[in-house]
């Protein structure tokens, strides 16, 4: 079984990942726990690129070229061979994130981001998608917050934490148009209310549709 | 004017390249000498990732992604705003290696190769195309000679390098293909000779196709 999560930084993927992992072990299943891009050896060079500020000329096809590459090699080297071993993989943003962030936000041509998605993903789509939905209002508060608390490393926002509110604006229409037309497979859930709260709303979510028991 | 230069490593392409390129400043053009992989500061980081033997576990995919991410770049951050500038660029490596190393080579699926070349180069095509000829037992025999004379750090081969003659038939296959079907921009050059005989057969070639005068 393949779970993925998407939602803005500052949504809580990570603490509602978490839970879902220890509810899942408790039921006696293996889970793998992975993220795009970054959790292959050379995924985690592609992710330097694509997020490190350094980079600020990188081309909007060449990023979603690099994204393509990081998955290409995380799906076939990370995500199959776990599903083969009969694991649960639990992935922190995948094909929804490209199609908001790349084609609703980037506006790259459906030919283009189509073609080099469908030979990414060979074939592996998830049986079920959770989207933590959150204001960029919202989320960049949450973030704000986050980034004081550690301090030190986190003061610069990555590249695309950067982008401005136009783009944030049409990534957000991406994730809803994504959640209205794929509802069988994608659960939309409000991230504003707290943790326990987004918690018991997914758990009800996957049940619902059959994917937890 | 753009003109590329394709061929083993071992074929003598940068020697010639270095003579086209005073031949044309002698003419007074103002000329770029460029390369791919690896002529971006991105591109740097992605040629590291496709040559270093480190990556061994690299899929074809991602290899081609990560190719036409780093051409992406070059195209639109290099090689258009020279040319726009009124330079020659001459480029070492472009469309012809693709296709030969990865649809022929890695035998990838001409959709795939299709759409991510055609994002990647973003209409540009070159005017002329130089492939320097060389069998790969000749073209090894000289890489060889080449890491032996400058030893240290050329005597681990690339990734590519280390690929069986199976591969490198098929890729040789691939520039013939190249050759026989696209003669009008194509011009093939036997790299046997010596540096003076395969530059007179340049010039020629060139000449003849009225690139130069």
């Amino acid at each position: 079984m393949f779970i993925t999560f998407e939602g803005p930084d500052g949504s809580g993927k990570s603490t509602q990942i978490r839970r879902l992992k220890e509810y899942l072990e408790q039921q006696g299943c293996q889970v793998l726990v992975t993220n795009e891009p970054g959790d292959t050896a050379i995924g985690a060079q592609i992710r330097d690129l694509l997020l490190n500020p350094i980079y600020k000329g990188i081309t909007p096809e060449t990023e979603a070229l690099l994204y393509a590459a990081d998955r290409a090699q995380h799906v076939r080297q990370v995500v199959k061979p776990a599903l083969a071993e009969g694991k649960v993989v639990i992935c922190d943003r995948y094909i929804d994130s490209t199609i908001a962030y790349q084609y609703f936000g980037r506006q790259l041509s459906g030919e283009f981001m189509g073609t080099i998605t469908k030979y990414a993903i060979d074939g592996l789509m998830p049986e079920a998608t959770v989207i933590l939905e959150l204001s960029p209002e919202a989320a960049e508060k949450r973030y704000t917050q986050r980034a004081q608390a550690k301090q030190a490393d986190y003061d610069v926002p990555d590249r695309l934490e950067q982008e401005r509110a136009e783009f944030k604006e049409r990534v957000n229409q991406g994730f809803k148009y994504m959640a209205e037309n794929y509802s069988h497979r994608i659960i939309t859930i409000d991230a504003s209310g707290t943790i326990d709260q987004v918690w018991d709303a997914i758990l009800a979510g996957l049940k619902e549709r059959g994917v937890l028991c």
